[in-house]
């Protein structure tokens, strides 16, 4: 295929370039363990067949339509829907051709290479995506997507895919989960408990959030006794089917520990709405460390995903709503945030607190610190804007020498793009392999250990960390 | 020459180098836009003759001189004016000799790579400056400085530069570019408009420059609306004299929208000398959003060049006065900090803000996402201690990845230094064809796409932006 | 010899491999010069034959153990001794049973290129470190250990270190030193003075502290003038035992330039217990100031080390004490927080002062524009989690531009595993050669050039800096 050549991303250098395609060679082919991400469970449950190429690969991603936006293209041209429900593009081809247009926006980015492989290994397409093949590389996606290859359990089983979680939310009753699980299909799709709708006193319609867990579990989520304990009910529940992990979002790495007393005085003006912004912030603090404290319990894996300012654009966030590409990293703090909770719950051995950020210039100054010595917590991959491989590479450089790999957990893809899954994971495994391979040739690991390391990068640490 | 060699930057496996070559090949010889520098407008006006070489190369060059004065040459005996007058070195020879004694001292620097560069394409010279060869070499430039080859207009032709930005105050009457437009030379030397004077509470003079913008423009810089209306007057005047571009230096990239009645209240207290420190940084963060508003309206591109600490050292600010190697750059935040100016004209697809940063970690933090969003903003290369061969290197490794290539807008050489500027064109010029010749080599990126890009980067890109 | 490869550390590109190889020929042997490190004097002075070979290489080393930790092995059992006294593993040979277990972890990590060389140089072991030839190792290093070649002055000697500095606490009646220097030896171990323990108002028994600093004087340490006055007599003391340097590891870069009136007010506070949390920070701060101007009198070579989160875990702490790996970076601001001592005594021709950082976002931001021109400023090497091949690489890359390399000032093993010393400073003169190889192959320095840097880098300036 000439769009993909079989040594991308391996250093140039002929030594380091052998090296980095014997260990992939190894691992290319091992399944894909999916921890982390923002696939519809519905798609799984249903098996219905994908809209059309656009809907599939364009109007979901907001990694390409961040982009076309930033060099002028509007949203509405590109199908994004709107909040009112106001008309936008609904045509695929002309969306599709607006992408063509503009692909060479996407050079250098991972993007470009992310569907560049969905294109050729997915759709067969060999030729790069221009104006002028626009039209028959639509026409050979829509035909395909026509097929039953091209549906979601077959796509799912065409990818390798061992298992994947999905992302839900703590009051989701997992209907799509339990459809799939009667189903009789072998694929395994997961979920993760992420409680943002009833732990951040900021989520729209917080307090009926709140009402609905209580009359879901029975419990009175009017006290704080009640309200943590419909959490262990709920975690319960997603435990039951198949969740191995909770996630959470926070703007910042702040944890908490208050007295059980000054939680619950502080969960009551949570409750009745007279917190003020700081004590909103100590409550998502202090629910960290509730959640740690119950995943020492019932063995949920954490996930800290901080340091996004969601929705920087409140013209873009009335217009079109959430998760449209104005979520911007900022600098987080980890040393000082973290060690509330780390007091409580930082030598636990059986607690597996995973730490992602968006601020790299944490990774070698207080992230590979702090895994490298708490046996709780692990770090967790490249995230977002970094999970490219640039970003990767990065992370490797700066996180290795102090948390080791042992202290890592293998590959997120964390995609709502479900088609560029396997082009994600291959780009994960192609830059360790590339890193790997220099470790060799700078003769700072042998070969052998290189191999055992690729493996347990690509497969073996992400079972082990997530518990799948 | 035997100082320069041909695949300077590029690296050493073969490949790499071969594509880098290739790349380079084809731009080398591109005319330079310089859209943003400091070189002074009389000297094109008046084409005098430069004086002697310590005055050309040493003198006027921070870099030069603070490396020097770390090792503990005092800037006395590098003819460093003084403020009050005092006497300094004035003979050029002696000057010259100490560089030469000291060049070792600028090994691995940038200064060293445009200094050989400068010495051997301009001056001839082919060995590596030494104590031994200072005196001859300090006789060849002097010789040649002599000659009409070596005078402005003739340099600027020489250069092959299409078009160089000088930075005037707001309060400046622009009679060198008067001037040059009135003498028939076909030298292209715009302004810039620079109105620290008269938005810095803090600046020298600040009330005496209000009176004097008054009296320029006829307005009553006495009311917020007549001092608005004097900014939209002088802007009007510099776009008469080809200006097509303001900048801002302020400590920080902290933006304000306030209502015009409040900002009418913080203009009265800034006028009347009763603002406190925290009303003077606001009056900043508020004029930054003014004059994005007036460049929605006039055009003017708004560059953004925040994070210097000035005159860090109180007793060489007095001693030597400003910009004598004394500025240290700060961390900077750009997520927060912009907010108020991009909720109101973030999303203007005719606006252009160049940001640009002293604080590397912005780049794939902060930078790189709100650019890769937001229609208004582009990325400026990098600034002052990053615009050397590691440091734009790092700036396409972090900002490439999410504000891809055509979010940047090429290279600004930023400079007094009047013969560095094709040596610093050419060091941009040959990294970036050897980081583009990197994801060439490493399949991320196809060969014919890699020409397009270098030449956008070394020329289309800059015009485009700075509407040159 | 397997496990160290000749060319470890060097680029696989083969040029710039061979001038690596030729600059570290001539560099490889010199002598080893340790300007901060805390080796026990006592070791020197005794000169005993070192215990078993896991109190050398396991039981004292905190890259070690913090690894382990993290991984779920109990520090008791490896031999790290409680607080309390309560028992811990004795065992030698468990304890090496277990390190070898889990060497694995240690992939790419610094600390595994150390062990393997110091196994491979001073143990004459040839084979990786495993489960299966754990024993034989143990028992290989065991038998050496006991032999005379194998006592401190011995390896001193064998390690040609031309000098060693420890560092002691101000109190401190260096008496191992005294003995040294009666011994007869010609071994060269010079004290630091290192006052924390009267400086710090939250040191353990600082009150005592000051009590036992005035009877050790003779001075007041009631009053200011006399605590200054004790100071500057243990400074001569230390001096007199050899000392060249002083160090200051404070949790941040604050400095201070109080009146002396104020200054006297503050020390009366803290004397007296009375000083809040902000007045014990700023007493530290003055007393950096103080300390430069002592230096500036007496010559003492200051070092700055800020950043460290000293002691994160507080069972950890109580349960093992100080110095066990819960000592976390920090965000280290160095520009506002330097500014009062560098008005004091920036421009000082003769005080040097050394800057350390965790926080490697501020080596291209800030230190290397500090030290690139204030004459009093050096930049330390690469500290603590970045002693490594690629914090030492990123050090030279993003420190050399500004900074030059004249104004570093050499490597520092900063250890206390003593045998680990010629692994240590091997890395760091194998990875200086590489980039100062990767310098000459892009043609950014020439060969000639190269080969001084090399030699200056790896011994000239750090006699130099630290006036050894």
């Amino acid at each position: 295929m000439t769009i993909l050549h079989d040594d991308r991303l391996f250093d140039a250098e002929p030594k380091a370039r052998g090296v980095a395609r014997a260990l992939y060679e190894t691992v290319k082919d091992l399944p894909l363990v999916s921890p982390h991400g923002h696939t519809d469970p519905r798609w799984y449950a249903e098996n219905a067949h994908f809209p059309d190429p656009a809907q599939l690969l364009i109007v979901p991603d907001h990694y390409v339509f961040r982009m076309l936006f930033s060099q002028g293209v509007r949203l509405e041209d590109l199908g994004v829907p709107t909040a009112d429900g106001s008309a936008v593009e609904t045509d695929g081809r002309t969306i599709w051709r607006r992408f063509a247009e503009n692909y060479y926006l996407f050079r250098g980015t991972p993007t470009r290479m992310w569907m560049d492989h969905t294109l050729a290994t997915l759709f067969g397409i060999t030729e790069r995506l221009t104006p002028a093949n626009a039209d028959a590389t639509y026409d050979r996606i829509a035909e395909l997507l026509l097929t039953d290859a091209y549906r979601p359990r077959q796509l799912f089983e065409r990818f390798n895919l061992e298992v994947i979680s999905t992302t839900d939310a703590a009051l989701d009753d997992l209907r799509w989960h339990e459809m799939i699980a009667q189903s009789g299909w072998n694929g395994r799709v997961v979920p993760a408990y992420r409680p943002d709708s009833v732990v951040d006193p900021d989520f729209d319609g917080f307090d009926q959030n709140l009402d609905r867990l209580g009359e879901i579990t029975g419990e009175d989520t009017g006290s704080w006794a009640g309200y943590l304990e419909a959490h262990r009910q709920r975690r319960a529940f997603f435990i039951k089917h198949g969740a191995t992990s909770s996630d959470h979002g926070h703007p910042t790495a702040d944890t908490a520990n208050l007295s059980a007393n000054a939680a619950s005085l502080l969960f009551d003006k949570v409750r009745t709405g007279t917190a003020n912004a700081a004590e909103k912030a100590l409550f998502r603090a202090q629910m960290l460390t509730e959640m740690a404290k119950m995943s020492v319990d019932d063995g949920l894996v954490l996930q800290i995903h901080p340091g996004s300012w969601r929705n920087h654009s409140p013209a873009m966030m009335t217009r079109f709503g959430r998760d449209k590409g104005f979520d911007i990293p900022t600098q987080t703090d980890y040393v000082g945030a973290l060690k509330p909770l780390l007091d409580v719950v930082g030598t636990e051995p059986d607690l597996s607190v995973i730490l992602f950020t968006l601020d790299e210039t944490s990774y070698a100054r207080e992230l590979a610190p702090l895994a490298g010595v708490y046996p709780a917590l692990k770090l967790g991959p490249p995230w977002w804007f970094h999970d490219s491989p640039e970003g990767m590479r990065r992370f490797r450089e700066m996180a290795t020498e102090t948390a080791g790999f042992y202290n890592t957990v293998g590959f997120n893809d964390d995609t709502r793009a479900f088609p560029s899954i396997p082009a994600r994971h291959d780009v994960a495994r192609r830059i360790d392999c590339a890193f790997l391979a220099r470790l060799v040739t700078e003769h700072r690991l042998e070969e052998d250990e290189a191999h055992e390391v690729a493996h347990d990068l690509a497969y073996r640490l992400v079972k082990q960390a997530y518990r799948l």
